[in-house]
């Protein structure tokens, strides 16, 4: 019932440039956005993003892409408003890193064969997906209805999702609920990846929320 | 867990001219309740009204009155608080469509026999049945509860119901929640009707909910 | 799923004199329960009132322990705050009416034996418990529960019920509701109890509560 | 479902001199921990209170910390946020009392071997932990699923709980309330302790709540 950072992978949905304006408390949901994307690196935690039609939506917020490239993430472009509906599903499942997380793993592959990791490490299954995104009651909520249809575990991180309208908001957080999906804080997701004082990233990822 | 606009009804409850000024938010409600009249139009979902005795209490709205018509639907008249009790149950099982939801439909009927739709695809079941109204405590909620029993799938239009205080409007939704009906929004419906950016109603559909 | 004024009755905890002016919203909440105490009348449902410790908290109000007894209903004292470890539930399960509800059926036991309604009529099972009252953290809340426990079906009307804080008010409701009691209004009960327009108390019922 | 004081202990989290002026409402929060304390220490509860890195947050408020060790609690410092991590499990499952609860208890382990209880009686199990502390949504959450996955059973009282922020206490709530705790509040807890207005301890703890 707690997260374990070791089963998790975190996917962000749809922090759009031409969109985030018009969300409410856009400031704070993108803030915490960033802050989960630099925890998943510190943590080394894949990272997935998606764009709705960003030929007409424009692409994410340029901080939160570069903060999505630098922890080694992938953009996912597509055309439905369920990101599993255009292949997400696929990314998540083992093997689920397509690329390395972070810099670390990324210079182990380029590492001698025999040096670098077995694949059957990469191909363990993460199948808890820490989400959040915009809008929460079309793309982010769309997307978590059809991950828990694939039977991942879905943790919707609440204070970094928004709509345009509170109410709609706040309506997807009840249905997601009901439907399975857990409801957590972005404080929540730091202490429970982090676990313990003790975490040699403790301090770092503390500096990230407080 | 996401609607699709081929097995889905719409059903409209007494949104009627001598209830509605003393309805909180009447014009926020009113405004949702035309917005899904509109939408079954455009994506062909079959839409059904109820009028509590209009004798007493009038008939709907005249512009959702047009509405309902203009998609084809039909108004039930009733004495029981729960629609169900006086027939509407009847109405919503296969063969679900008496009169046809829009003009494309309409006009089908009117072609030579052989060319009209086979009876069949009309007698398909369409067991979602998305809903809205007033009073939400009294007749939307009798009447989602005499659906659920009934064993519809019932999906309840928050932002388009409303009574005349708030509290019992909040407790007609916990009550359904409880019960087993899903809570939606006017734009939780569109969006998930229309599945993606692509569908050839996207920006007619877009136009009624932005 | 919906209340039937046949199988319902009515309890009515602790509102005591004494307590009453520390309660927040009252008045409004006396006000409903008093609508509840009629409503029972009207349509003869079986009625009962609590009063916990009256030597020091003083009987119920005067104008509900007169619509109380109106209706033929019956106080049971405590001392628990529990009315069921005082001997609610003995009341309340068949042979459940030792008081008649209301003058009618009361005039009917001066009839002579072999015009009166058989005993086992009176015998009936009423296993659906709608009750309300002060504090709803305590005395409503243990009272709901040791119900629960036996078996009834309970029904707490939250718009009749309150604590001397909001706070301690909401906390019960939520935790009635985790325990499976149905939280309704006064007017959900009103219109679930009726259920049609052409019930021949609609319109004294609907004087009541518009 | 209701509360008995002989299947209870208490546990107080992380009340700690260098967290609690950045808590949201934290002279609300402290007072009913104090009241829960006392409580404990008049109904023979056992007690135990948490410390997270004591070195680095300070020790609990030395009210808070004179009031456990005059109920005859013990301290459990903890490195992981999760007090069940560091041992706590182990300290309430029986023999849940290497401690005595209160002097009364205390003054009994002096007595010659034959007059003191017997160590079965200390050794029976007390499986509901009633529990409060902060930041709800980290120490206080973790510690409450960690014990409901050793299979206690959790009651969170939710006034005596908080957080920095409001928002993440009451999400902390929530998902407290999905993982099966009983949510409750501080008042709740006295009245059903003592159950009836007879209990020799009603004066004492009355004026502890009111």
């Amino acid at each position: 019932m707690l997260l374990d950072a070791d089963d998790s992978q975190l996917v962000l949905v749809d922090y759009q440039a031409l969109l985030m304006p018009a969300i409410f408390e856009s400031e704070r949901v993108l803030a915490n956005a960033l802050r989960l994307a630099r925890m998943a690196r510190l943590l080394e935690v894949p990272l997935w993003g998606t764009a709705q039609t960003p030929e007409k939506l424009g692409p994410n917020v340029p901080e939160l892409q570069k903060a999505i490239e630098e922890a080694g993430g992938k953009i996912l472009n597509k055309t439905h408003f369920n990101a599993v509906a255009d292949g997400l599903g696929d990314w998540l499942r083992p093997p689920a890193r397509k690329a390395p997380p972070g810099p670390p793993r990324g210079n182990a592959r380029s590492l001698p064969k025999h040096l670098q990791k077995a694949p059957e490490l990469d191909e363990e299954a993460r199948g808890v997906v820490v989400m959040a995104g915009c809008e929460a009651h079309v793309c982010l909520l769309q997307t978590a209805l059809g991950l828990l249809d694939e039977d991942f575990d879905v943790w919707v991180v609440t204070d970094a999702c928004s709509s345009r309208t509170e109410r709609n908001r706040d309506a997807a957080f009840d249905r997601l609920a009901g439907a399975g999906a857990e409801l957590v804080t972005t404080e929540m997701v730091a202490f429970e990846w982090l676990g313990t004082a003790e975490h040699p990233a403790f301090r770092d990822v503390l500096a990230l929320v407080k």
